[in-house]
């Protein structure tokens, strides 16, 4: 028995639930635990545990809150060997987005921050009123990309690729006419989106063409359990391109919580263990500015929200 | 060795391929082929020749066009009494649709023909003008129902429940940038999709709510091969409410054809073997008509296109 065990330091052993997804040096798809620059392989702490814990994101959000609980016990009861045998250096890994392939098009809320209907209003072609119900769009599996990867820009489509940081809710369990009050039972977590958006390329008013190309929605770095999140609806938000800040908000808000987007999805649509809702973007994109900005091959672009992270992308334009 | 085998007839040889997803008397999920009113297990088919066939749709679908000709070669060598044998009668069964759970939403092509883009015009808000680029929007995989299944009429909604007969175009290879030349390369094979829309559901212009509503793609009864369809763009297409014929059209009036929607969707999106494109409806819509009618509890909507059958809903309020 070595001395790092007799010396046992039990603050070391508060872990908080930040989710990832990646891939090892032998290209298999793992699910880890962050923990300042290592990750904590969750399927390998099973094995000292004695226990089997599910080997992707999405099993983990089928298997449940339980799961995790399960989860943070193991660690809970792990020595600092232990923790050191099972863990793997960010440095050896590719980060992938926590959900990788979601099972259908991730849920966008459009228009759901008072200053961004505005600024729309006065550039795009959107109402300036403030919307009666949650402005609803999707974006298919193949718009997810990871952190510090490449939003790819297609310029024979877009000359006006623009920004939108975004709380992403996970929803964690199947639910059809959910009660607002009883919604955030229906969450497993939270991760931050940065819903790209293509704003030349509306069609007959229809945005999934502006939102929905190949790597339009990066997702991560991490997905936090709700567990971890005291309070959703004060999260700070913000984003930088190249440095410079252009959005900054707060959760606070919206003008339709997640408690609202909840029961209102779910008269509409069957929500089910897996599914991510994009909650809308506040005000300070690219198109709301005078004079407009757009984003560009090169450019670096930097979405936080507190209590989740720094999701990082740059921009590759596509060559023809 | 039977007569049955003795006095083989070859004309019973030629199967058409419209397969199909049902559920047998142990629950089972499998897919068989269509032949009158039975249906050919296709692993037991496998089993009798010595051959390992797809279980799923979406699996023979990833498994391509030369699974199915494996198939083909096998129910051609196959004797009576083998078809015999890996035979079950459709009434033992439960029809599903051909592809139960989508891997991503449904790719729906709005105003895709000039008639419907003119009653829309007159009746809803989308403009007179023909669309310069294909009009898409999706449909979630929890709006897939089968041949013979309830639409669920949510009142608390809409008041103005509405058909649209389209022909469907599953894709069978990853395409990105595909030529209009080789787009048909693409396709794995057709069904129905009845478009179902509640026109009093749009929010700030997007279609989602209308159309994305659980049970709002019925789709089926079969999906039929494409080597089955001498030419996709010469199809009737028809539809009835209550036995009264509402739409009759052909595929040849699509604004954007096939090998064009193929081109342009593959520009904004990675197409995906499974993926499904929803190809447009053409005129004589609920919402077209004048007076407007819409769709109740206990209708019967029929909705079909030449060469692949009949699809039949029944529309049933729900209760709260």
């Amino acid at each position: 028995m070595s001395v790092a065990v007799l010396s046992f330091d039990f603050r070391r052993l508060t872990f908080d639930m930040k989710l990832l997804t990646y891939q090892n040096t032998s290209n298999e798809q793992k699910i880890g635990i962050l923990q300042n620059d290592t990750i904590i392989d969750i399927e390998k702490l099973g094995f000292k545990s004695n226990e089997t814990f599910a080997a992707s994101m999405l099993d983990l959000i089928d298997a449940g809150t339980d799961e995790v609980k399960r989860i943070q016990s193991a660690l809970a009861h792990a020595n600092e060997n232990t923790i050191a045998a099972v863990s793997v250096p960010m440095s050896e890994v590719t980060l992938l987005a926590p959900i990788p392939r979601p099972r259908k098009n991730i849920i966008g809320i459009g228009l759901n921050y008072t200053e961004h209907v505005a600024e729309s209003a006065r550039t795009l072609d959107t109402s300036k009123e403030l919307p009666q119900k949650p402005v609803i769009f999707s974006k298919p599996p193949t718009t997810v990309t990871a952190n510090n990867t490449e939003i790819l820009h297609n310029r024979n489509l877009t000359e006006q690729l623009d920004w939108e940081v975004e709380l992403a809710v996970v929803i964690g369990k199947k639910g059809k006419y959910v009660k607002k009050e009883d919604a955030l039972d229906y969450v497993f977590g939270y991760t931050i989106i940065n819903d790209i958006s293509a704003r030349d390329c509306r069609r007959a008013g229809q945005w999934i063409v502006s939102k929905g190309q190949d790597t339009f929605a990066p997702m991560g770095p991490v997905l936090v359990t709700k567990d971890e999140i005291a309070d959703p609806h004060n999260l700070n938000l913000s984003l930088k391109l190249n440095g410079v800040e252009k959005q900054n908000s707060n959760t606070k808000f919206m003008l339709f919580n997640i408690n609202d987007l909840i029961e209102d999805l779910s008269t509409v649509f069957t929500l089910e263990p897996g599914d991510i809702i994009a909650t809308g973007t506040p005000a300070g994109v690219g198109a709301g500015r005078n004079p407009q900005e757009w984003m560009w091959d090169g450019d670096v672009v930097e979405a936080t929200v507190q209590g989740i992270g720094t999701l990082t992308n740059t921009v590759k334009e596509i060559k023809f």
